[in-house]
């Protein structure tokens, strides 16, 4: 497929409105760009799904016009749908920092059959040719180490891709914003703007992490026993202050939790965390430690069933249990859907005794995302022809277009969405008429794509009032009962103390079968299922106010 | 039972550990009073229940000790679970005021076999006597009118019960917080106090309704179009609200939901709601008035799937559908657990180019509940020896503690659970050494408790990966097969399109069954489900990576 050759076609595939899975193709004369292949978490609407990937029946049968991916930085809505994508796009080369690369390759080893990476490392300053495309790499702050941002020469103008970011004058961990190259960026031209919407719709700027510091430091001077610290397992800055706060107050560190121990001996590897010889201690060693020297940094901050923070706190973990004294830091926001499951966690850990902080009490969390008026700041600073938000569900990207209309700087800036291509060209930014397949993609267990919507759909009804199967054994000639009907339901109603609810289901069956019998066409057993699903059904609704999936089956020997 | 004459025995049935379904009961020489008859609404892991509601089996056989039931007010928490218990109770004499009593007896028309109420109807200012027991009811301020406070004589002490409240100097609808009738009521000294703890974790106080009707005024002069607010039906002030701008802004209003129109309807023959004639307008007669000239009020702000907002929304609602200029008021708090789903509702609007507002962006809700500050200020005035934090989830009957205790004034603030009674005499307030059984009873349909733990359990389970049914039919002699093997799957994988996994999955049950065959123990029904099931299982595993409930049927003829 060959475009226009003033054309670039940029088509979303991903995290367009929605918070998660981002994935964007930049496509000129055919060949294809992509930044990003993220993963999304499910909502309720989609029980039993483990993650949810971009679809990319687009790029069927295009593997070898794919020119490579480049990857912002290590978060799973960034490089999740690794595993799932490479071998259907003829392993492409992948370009990312040093940590997101090994953050990437370590997430390899759960998965069979995959490729060897094709991978190119990158990092802050480095520029790179890819078909028509010059791409240079610069420094973003966020709350992982090594964020890029994209500056992407095209033929038809000059993109800069913000990445996910915040300004962050004293950040906790690596270099501050610098805004001496952001301004030079401004100043090669910014034709088309894609620009972080997360944080858009809350007010203000986000927080330094050194407030957060302070603030975590305030609760070291006060905690008289252990300091338990739940944190995302991906903020590296938030654990290597934890670390210095350790030190510096006399405390022993055990990282506890499977993905908070690899990322941090991947961030140590490439010396993105400074431990001081001793400070770690492993935890078998750990209980002999005085509760005053003792910290843990561990994962459960969303309150996750089998995480080392909830294992702690029932007492079913291998090490540690809850003490009276303890100090218990959630140092994290709690993602939205989980405040319940939280506030439970926070509750039963209170019943013991010990003492709770979280980010709503204190700040001890700094969001890594740029508010209101950074969003703002940086569209001031880069100046763009044209401006398309991205990362965000709609809300945020409505209001980034608000805040980007205030300055009056962008000609235009387009809301689009998941599965909507655009055209840039040196003058023009439109949406092209056609759009794209970006029905997201169900992952279960090893299937990917082959949940859909009927499946979620019985999930959800099966979990609303169960199942109720009634089995029927009939003479092929006779059309009578052979047996008396059988009956297995789930998550219906307690069959033990229900028994005479199946005994009145049963004669009501022996019923509709009896009746069936009597005419040739209703007896046949598709005839007989259908009769039984309606019935049964109305009669079970009758006696209970519940309907539960009645599923008939009808056997002929 | 008779109690000690100087002891008088508490015993909190809900309420306490969580915000919901408030039920406290005061005994004193076997003679009960009963605060509030509340539900709650069920969470995540209660997939299918309709609500939850106080488990009363510590009042069984104890009809004639009830002296009669308070409510403090007409919110479904305090209220819900009446027609569950009033014949169980033996239709006790009920108190409250008309509002309350009215959402009571209305509630009382969905459901068959209930008595005729035997109620009394209260207001702020009367004193009753209840046995052992005098009480006096006071005007407190919170988000529904006509809510009581209440000032409690018993033989070891007066005992306050201050009702869900917030102090409000100017609110929008009925008197301001009494502060002078509070401090008489201290006056005549607080033995013990119940108190909110609803907001204790909220710092500052709760805005008045004043503020909240400010900004909802720059609304309603910026608005180009119709106004659309959702809220909750209870919070008739809000309603009232909304009228008077409305009718201040040369609008007419169509109320739309039920609950909303059932609600208004009530208000409006108390008194409690004031509109002007002409001003309320039939949604059929509502597509004819100009936009500018319409207020919708509607039910739906949390996002409920068929509530009135979804349904316009959607474009599935008989009357109305979304306009590009309307602007869409969310004037309610998101309640935890429904943030996914309202924000979902506010992006399908804003998609549909019509503006949205919500709490979060301006004060347009006020929470009803007193603050860190307020709830301090009630300790400070009414002085009690003893507190109890009610109404609360566990961190907040912890925050409301420590609030009591900055203030030094109670002797002893208890932190208490349900089912954990606790005895007041004269000179002490301790735990009871005897827990009642205070589980909470699921509503799932017409059934009241027979929804438990195992039927929960398996309605998570088929949520997560689905049923997996496998019948075969033997014969009785030859344990062989009669038929090919049956199965029928909902929620595991789309059955269509795994035909192959079938076919793999019936040949394995041939090969159990033929092994089982083979000898007589094995060949039994009940073994050969045993391997089946475990077996199936395995397999299902091995080519999926999910664990579906797998259910064989073995039928013998």
């Amino acid at each position: 497929m060959k475009s226009n050759s003033d054309k670039l076609k940029i088509t979303p595939l991903g995290g367009l409105g929605e918070v998660g899975k981002n994935m964007t193709l930049l496509e000129y004369e055919g060949r294809i760009l992509i930044i990003d292949m993220g993963l999304n978490f499910p909502e309720d609407d989609s029980p039993g799904v483990d993650y949810i990937i971009p679809n990319i029946s687009y790029l069927k049968g295009r593997k070898d016009d794919i020119l490579g991916v480049i990857f912002t930085h290590g978060h799973y809505d960034h490089i999740g749908a690794v595993p799932y994508f490479l071998n259907k796009l003829g392993n492409p080369p992948l370009y990312g920092t040093p940590l997101t690369m090994g953050i990437i390759e370590k997430r390899q080893d759960d998965f069979p059959n995959q490729p060897k990476l094709n991978k190119i490392t990158v990092e802050d300053g480095i520029k790179i040719e890819m078909g028509p495309f010059k791409v240079e790499f610069f420094h973003q702050n966020h709350n992982i180490p090594h964020n890029l941002g994209l500056f992407i020469e095209t033929p038809v103008g000059n993109i800069l891709h913000t990445s996910d970011f915040k300004f962050d004058k004293t950040p906790q961990n690596g270099p501050p914003t610098n805004f001496e190259k952001l301004n030079e960026l401004s100043e090669r031209g910014i034709h088309l703007m894609f620009s972080d919407s997360t944080g858009a719709e809350i007010e203000g700027s986000s927080l330094s992490e050194k407030t957060i510091s302070r603030n975590m430091e305030k609760i070291f001077q006060k905690a008289q026993g252990r300091i338990i610290t739940a944190t995302f397992s991906s903020l590296i800055n938030r654990v290597q202050d934890i670390i210095e706060l350790s030190e510096k107050y006399g405390r022993k560190v055990i990282i506890e939790g499977y993905g908070m121990k690899t990322n941090v001996e991947l961030a140590q590897n490439l010396g993105l965390i400074n431990v001081k010889k001793g400070t770690l201690v492993d935890r078998k060693n750990a209980n002999g430690l005085p509760d005053k020297e003792t910290t843990i940094i561990c994962t459960g901050a969303q309150g996750e069933e089998r995480a080392a923070l909830m294992r702690i706190t029932n007492g079913e973990h291998r090490y540690f249990e809850l003490r009276k004294r303890d100090t218990v830091v959630f140092s994290s926001s709690v993602i939205p859907g989980n405040e319940r499951t939280v506030q439970n966690l926070r509750d039963d850990i209170l019943r013991q005794g010990a003492d709770v902080y979280h980010y709503k009490m204190m700040d001890i969390h700094a969001k890594g995302h740029a508010q209101s008026e950074e969003v703002t700041r940086m569209i001031e600073i880069m100046k763009p022809n044209f401006l398309i938000p991205i990362h965000g569900q709609y809300s945020m990207l409505v209001k980034h277009k608000k805040l980007a209309d205030k300055t009056g700087i962008p000609e235009k800036t387009l809301i689009v969405e998941n599965g909507e291509p655009i055209i840039l060209t040196p003058e023009k930014l439109y949406k092209d008429e056609k759009t794209v397949n970006a029905k997201p993609v169900m992952v279960d267990g090893s299937g990917v794509g082959d949940v859909g919507g009927v499946v979620l759909y019985d999930r959800k009804e099966l979990a609303e009032s169960g199942i109720f199967v009634v089995i029927v054994v009939l003479d092929k000639k006779t059309k009578k009962l052979k047996n008396s009907p059988d009956i297995i339901s789930r998550g219906f109603v307690y069959l033990r103390e229900s028994q005479d609810l199946l005994a009145e289901t049963r004669n009501k069956t022996r019923e509709i079968i009896k009746e069936a019998s009597k005419s040739r066409k209703k007896s046949k057993p598709e005839e007989i299922k259908k009769t039984m699903e309606r019935k049964i059904e109305d009669f079970l609704y009758s006696k209970t106010k519940r309907r539960p999936i009645v599923l008939p089956v009808v056997i002929e020997v």
